[in-house]
């Protein structure tokens, strides 16, 4: 089927035209008017760098990736959606029966199809079919523009998740990008009593602080070390440690701010190999956690956001018709510190 | 030293009077000056019943186990803690030593000594020693009286702890008691998008219900498995059930309401023997968590009711000077429905 | 395709005849050449009452679910297997794409379809068409024989992941029928350090003691918490006490022998209710896990047969030609206390 | 008290002889004959280089914490242990009321006071005081000179608790040497069906191939990765993988070896900070846990040892009289590939 897409060309070039995308409804899967899609940094790094580590885009590919819509068709085997259903999407499509799906961690199993990972095409288009399984639907308090923010969302819940936060848990993370953020939010929703936000600047630790329970701090005026001291004791530390910046820098203090017996997830990612004092982490017997993506996180945040105990609202910066989708992907490439979240609409 | 104290002489019979407690303060012990004791519903019970189980009131015994106050004076080898320190205590001291504390679950050590239960003397008394390690600092944000309200709430944060809440769970509690109360809002704390509360009396729900995020359900007017239905889909069910009635009957509603491989925690004690249905448990593999006391949470509990996550402030139905302790306990021994704690201040 | 089978007419009826079952193979199917096929006690129970709880057997229905064979076709998109390979196969077939899937816990998907449970037909006959998600390559030490074993093992090895038995634990199991021993040889493949399993029946108990680092109790002759006393000390208790008896009167027992913060863990199925103390559990906060079936642990168990850590041959008690078949279920029904399992073989 | 010793003055110079120790028994204490002691890898690491870390020996130390013996007296308080019985004893003596200690995690209590660790004197002298807690009987079938191997066998007991190994897991251990292979046991008895354990050094390799269920790899003959994915397949890995070996060459190996969401235990203590691709750690979600000393594994490392699962007998080299000493740390810090553990009897 052709149909209308923000297609990466190669790298540095966009364009919004007809391109050939598949089409065929299975019987497991539901046809989605496309609503909204957010723009991600890996959107954005694969048309400033056309590459992503091994992902290197070869040929053309649709972008896109954090989407809400409406179905508007469904497979004949499909039960829990109909036509109709305000939905947002998981966008990696596991092979379900892999040893890794088998075992609930689908998320890392090898063979992952993930929309907008060459040479898998995103969802920029008006029309996407995808398996109702990873479909989900939008209570009717969780708007469209909300609906397209459970993905990014979703990267927080994991981390929270892989942390195993507990109720009153004191949490770090460094970085108040948009990952930062949303792990942060996660984790006050999963059971944080409190979060300590780091950062640089002061327009994305403002940001954090809009929201009760998190606490910037400026890192370049006090160091994140004497900000948990004063806030855990001398001699201990956070319960857990975020690292959300993707800084090498921040290792030492992850070991150093985290508490005896606490945990540090590791869900920025740094281009080039860390420097790690694994001494230092055994000194205090340190669990490790790493993030890849998600699984069955997707119903728990937007279950969150439908409560409305987490309001992600405040981070969408600013909204572009379909239209302009080259625009937006420039404003959002020129990464200006108060755009959290550009976002593009293609339903009105 | 003699003492002034609410002393219950035997079942039925109270009286407020001086008695002669120990107080020595050992090297790792502080002195607290009492300001604010809460009626449990086991003071009550001993009061009314002379026993509760195999703890039998054999002699005069002071009551009372939920306090807060000032530190007066430290132990030597106390260094976490001041004279002038407002805090409260966690009523239970295990021997540190044995086999179970060391594994971290000093709660189920077999010779805990626990305020009020016999023959162990309670804090309703102006003066108590008590383990500085068992001592919390309360900040300036949390009252004497929400002081006095951590020890029931650590009750709730236990139960999460041991359900292992996680961000977005949908759970149940039935019984909107104090206790089913306390779960419900620790269960929101630690993560949970949406709690329903079960129980037959409007105005236990009312309280309830005045909390976001808490869906009250009167069963006399609606079965929990139609609730439970409704919210989470014919062929699914909560992710935590939590029983905090005490109610043999509602057993097998619990694993009715229950997510296949989901969690049932038993709060609530029953007074005999339950009938569980063991097959409908394993058709769905179910983990069956059960709760005493608790261990490890009061800074939790403690930092979630600074951070003004959990508000306890509602909760204090009524307030009686140490003077009108027999009143208190009269009207506790009422058990009216809108009573949901009552506390007695002893220092003004 | 009509093929011969060992069909259950209905109660009390067995016969050895034609029948026509689904051949079709899928693209993620393999076709096996049956082996080997274990009888169950339910296959023995569908036999003798017709039923086990819901299900029924309403029409003809081949029975055997504990299958070794060869694969002999394999479809398009295998690769992890392939014509000649000797195998054994998980006898449930979930939907991959439940929610519960997803979670890793596909055994409780409530769609699942399992060999030999009404109304789908099980393997006693020469051909079977399975997914090949859910057929596992046996290693050159396992025989066929020791193939069709994996089934039941795997569910001592489900109990025993769902106990997270620790290297070094103390457990005891109660009741030595095929179940208990499988989950006996399940904990201590899994770290326990010694298993005590207790039985009425001295015949039982022989074959259990037969395996090093198992000890049987009598418990017509010394009680279960006197044998536990005696290895754990008078205040502690096992770290996990499996239930594989169900019988509803060990109950009382399975709270006593647990230590404090200890696992009890249901794998046995009381025909009825049973009566639970759960103040008795809950005064050493015990956890209670329930088991059905198993997930994610078939290839686990064929690891431990193949490395030799896990025997079981000395358990099979006989073997029968496919012809003979009604025989073996004859004697299977009557129960002797020294037969653990009866073994069919198709394919000489 | 005075008592002769084995004292390293200061580093490069042992001398046996008389200094004064603290011999007081208190009421939880202790007092008991050492019959043996192991000679441990920081011993010696204290005696060439005078320094471990921000460990210095600043003063005369006696050194030794892996010990046997017979108990002589017993403190008033003490009930478990009687005057006769033969025990072994864990090396480091927390603060029971910290925090750390409260969650069950002494062995990461700051204050945690550890023998032959400065400034605290170790245990080569014929009498010790230790607190009861941490003295824990033999049975009969585990002599003195395996109760000495307890304590490094505690240190692969507490790395398979941290990694959690479950019935049947594929473990790797990069590193042969004592600390390899008391991991490697560890795994084995805590439920791995099959554990590689890699080394540059063919006489290590040999000692550690003796043991069932052991794969040796010599990575100067085969890659790790390439022994790994012939038994795991491509596309998978190892459920374990233990980093014994201190190098810090090899983190590119753990991370590779391992299975998507498998788990990565940290033992060895590299002497620098490593380097650590986080991205290929984030790519299979692992989980990175480390290891500090142990907590709570002493009584199940007895049982697996006392039960016979675990035997640990070849692994000691040669045994000298306390006399010799000085002969024996001489010949442990020569480094024999061939030599495991060395140990020094007192109590003939």
């Amino acid at each position: 089927m052709n149909a209308k897409a923000l297609v990466l060309e190669q790298q540095h070039e966009l364009s919004l035209r007809e391109i050939d995308l598949p089409d065929q409804l299975g019987d497991e899967d539901v046809r989605v008017r496309i609503h909204t899609v957010g723009i991600c940094g890996s959107d954005v790094h694969y048309y400033t760098h056309g590459r992503i580590g091994p992902f290197v885009v070869n040929e053309p590919m649709v972008l896109g990736h954090e989407a809400s819509g409406t179905v508007i068709e469904v497979g004949r085997h499909v039960t829990h959606l109909a036509a109709g259903d305000r939905v947002c999407m998981e966008p990696g499509i596991p092979d379900l029966a892999s040893r890794a799906s088998k075992l609930g961690a689908y998320n890392v199993d090898p063979a992952v199809r993930f929309w907008a990972t060459p040479p898998i095409h995103g969802c920029l288009t008006p029309e996407v079919v995808h398996p109702a399984a990873f479909t989900f639907r939008l209570p009717d308090s969780v708007s469209f523009a909300e609906g397209a923010m459970v993905e990014p969302f979703a990267i927080g819940m994991q981390a929270v998740a892989r942390a195993d936060v507990q109720a009153g848990d004191v949490c770090v993370v460094t970085g108040a990008g948009p990952i930062g953020l949303m792990v942060a939010l996660a984790a006050l929703a999963g059971g944080a009593s409190e979060v300590l936000v780091s950062d640089l600047v002061d327009d994305k630790l403002a940001i954090a602080g809009g929201y009760t329970g998190v606490t910037p701090i400026n890192v370049s005026r006090e160091s994140l070390r004497d900000a948990v001291s004063r806030r855990c004791g001398e001699d201990w530390g956070a319960d857990v440690v975020f690292e959300a910046s993707g800084s090498p820098k921040v290792y030492d203090d992850l070991l150093a701010c985290a508490r005896p017996a606490g945990t540090v997830v590791l869900v920025g990612m740094p281009v080039e190999p860390v420097t790690l004092d694994v001494v230092a982490a055994q000194a205090k017997e340190l669990h490790i956690e790493t993030v890849f993506r998600y699984a069955n996180v997707y119903d728990r945040a937007i279950a969150l956001m439908g409560s409305g105990k987490v309001d992600l609202k405040p981070l969408i910066s600013a909204t572009f018709p379909f239209e302009r989708s080259v625009e937006a992907f420039e404003r959002a490439a020129a990464g200006h510190a108060e755009d959290v979240k550009l976002q593009i609409t293609l339903d009105e």
